[in-house]
């Protein structure tokens, strides 16, 4: 089944060692009221911050800075940024980061004048946008999310224990431009670098993981997998390898600006197991992407079968001579698992923080995002006990 | 290599069997004038005409037309169209047909409001845009050239025998939308479809056909590459199989929307010798293409070698056991040839119109556009013999 679909994304990407150089430029399109949104202090200790304050101060900007967005963004956080737009008149929210703080943007941009309670109605209820939307723009430090190409922002409410996933309507919460110099990448620490590089192969794995038809949208994500798996393999060897870093960071944003998943079925239930593994953890995303997904996929593929076989034949190169279906698909969700374990990430839950307490009440609250399989509560605690 | 770039393509894509039915709510973003530009008969015949009429009255707008558009088009079609832009005050081109339609559409787009000699300013120097522009959209019912997608506008001047392509910078000349749905295609003659798919190849590989390096781009274009070649001979033999014909479409606009290509070097020797050719001949632009493609990759092959080496394993599974690098690469390369006469695709450029004494001609003409190998006009004419 190919599906009919509309996609538009007027991102501008300024790309390479050059990249930041653009920002003057870009700067000038936008009122002075500049909302500076960043992390902890490493874009302090990069000298980062000084450079694009720099830029911001020779093109006459007015800075407001919300500091100290989390690993998962908080809905606090969100508030506390609609209101310094409001109260700053904030013509533009700059984002500095990697996706957390990018994400924890677009849910500002989206708030900040929307009368009501923002969680119920953009994350719970998943309403449409009708109020005044601020534009966001983006230089990234982290690479895995895609944030700085899609409309996505996942949100954590701390009070709820709840982390939901927004992607608003494209193409309103697009960033306006983002700055991706894979340089800006290389001090980040190892265990944020392969769980970027898990979050891509996650997010490449949930829309190829639907439907066993033939569209092209598989094959560019059989692509996107091939060089990401050759280049974090550079990577891990010598993180200050640019070409490997800088495929690296393509693979993030092409893997979810969402025109590599166009007129297909997916699967994002584990991404959705995830969130709430997060909720209850704050384990860094991808790697409790990297440790749910060959769980939940021995526990399913057999609904898939014909597209696990295609997995492991073109992307693990398993070979097909005298197995069964089932065989060369296990086989290479194996593959899939030691890649993981080459990179260096841990292959438990209870490595990460989890409790035995914990998984009831995380498949509890997992919001379903299936495909191949109507997931229930009992399955995802199947799932999560197999990976424990 | 990793070149530094920067991309932002806002092209709006309705896709698929009810993608026409989002005209009526395009139309309602812009002016009551418009100009409708089209080919010969086939969107009368077939009903299309009818249907975009009617949504256009519907819509109360005012329709001017330019029918009879060349599947080379021609710079005084160009002209014709900016005379009735500007006598009739025209706010949106709505260009309607294959990629020679909105070709032309964005050529008139771009001179209407050119103060001067648009061909010397915009084909043969390149200059930059600096009047007004007018918005151009399409409604596509040929597939190949990716138009709907990209700034490119190729127009041949019959008065001068010059074909040239202008790729006019992003986003301006981006159509603002583009209606795609894959059983407008259906009633393309063999010939033309075999064409388009052999043009999509064709952009494939001049994309893929620079640098050996290592980069992602790469990695899509391959996907594409296996995606169009396994759908192409599932078109052939039912050319109403809706999803082959659904991703060789959606295989074209990806293949030349430019963000395949990002990061890398390109090779457009092939389409700048065919551009020539058709300004010789008036020949197919893809049937062209895949005539000179083999005859042209055989004489460069060496100086890519890696590339063509991968070409051949990746795309046309060679077996690499036992031979050389230069045997693997020219097998991939016959393996290319053969996937054009299982086309259809005549093999000789005397078959399409050609005579000896245009060969020099064309070779003289031709504008560089090499990757591997720079090359001269005698260069080019060995390689025309080899395929005449």
């Amino acid at each position: 089944m190919i599906y009919d679909f509309t996609y538009q994304n007027p991102t501008k990407i300024h790309f390479g060692k050059t990249a930041l150089e653009h920002l003057p430029e870009e700067l000038n399109n936008f009122g002075s009221n500049i909302l500076l949104v960043y992390g902890k202090n490493s874009i302090k200790a990069t000298g980062l911050y000084d450079k694009i304050m720099g830029m911001l101060m020779a093109t006459g900007k007015k800075v407001t800075e919300l500091a100290g967005i989390n690993s998962n963004p908080r809905y606090s956080q969100v508030m506390e940024g609609c209101r310094l737009v409001r109260e700053n008149n904030i013509d533009l929210i700059l984002a500095v980061g990697g996706g957390s703080v990018v994400d924890c943007s677009k849910g500002i941009a989206a708030s900040a004048y929307y009368d009501g309670d923002a969680w119920k109605h953009y994350w719970e209820e998943q309403g449409l946008i009708e109020n005044k939307v601020v534009p966001v723009a983006s230089v990234l430090t982290m690479t895995g999310t895609a944030s700085e190409m899609n409309t996505g922002s996942v949100i954590t409410n701390e009070d709820k224990k709840l982390k939901l996933g927004r992607v608003f309507p494209f193409p309103d919460l697009c960033p306006k431009f983002s700055i991706l110099n894979p340089e800006f990448t290389y001090t980040v620490p190892k265990i944020q670098m392969v769980s970027g590089i898990a979050d891509i192969f996650s997010h490449l794995m949930e829309q190829y993981f639907g439907g066993d038809d033939d569209c092209t949208s598989d094959y560019l994500l059989e692509g996107v997998m091939l060089s990401l798996i050759n280049s974090s393999r550079k990577a891990i060897v010598d993180p200050h390898d640019y070409e490997a870093r800088s495929n690296i960071m393509w693979c993030a944003t092409m893997g979810l600006n969402k025109i590599l998943a166009l007129s297909k079925m997916q699967d994002w239930e584990v991404h959705m197991i995830e969130h709430q593994l997060g909720a209850y953890t704050d384990c860094p995303h991808g790697i409790g992407l990297a440790i749910i997904s060959p769980a939940y996929y021995r526990y399913i593929y057999k609904c898939g079968l014909p597209k696990f076989v295609r997995f492991a034949k073109n992307i693990w190169k398993v070979d097909a001579n005298g197995k069964t279906d089932e065989q060369i698909a296990l086989e290479g969700i194996a593959s899939l698992e030691s890649f993981f374990r080459e990179l260096g990430i841990p292959a438990m839950l209870r490595e990460v923080g989890a409790t035995e307490e914990m998984l009831p009440l995380i498949a509890k609250s997992t919001i379903p995002g299936g495909g191949y399989k109507k997931m229930e509560a009992d399955d995802i605690l199947v799932v999560l006990k197999n990976c424990f």
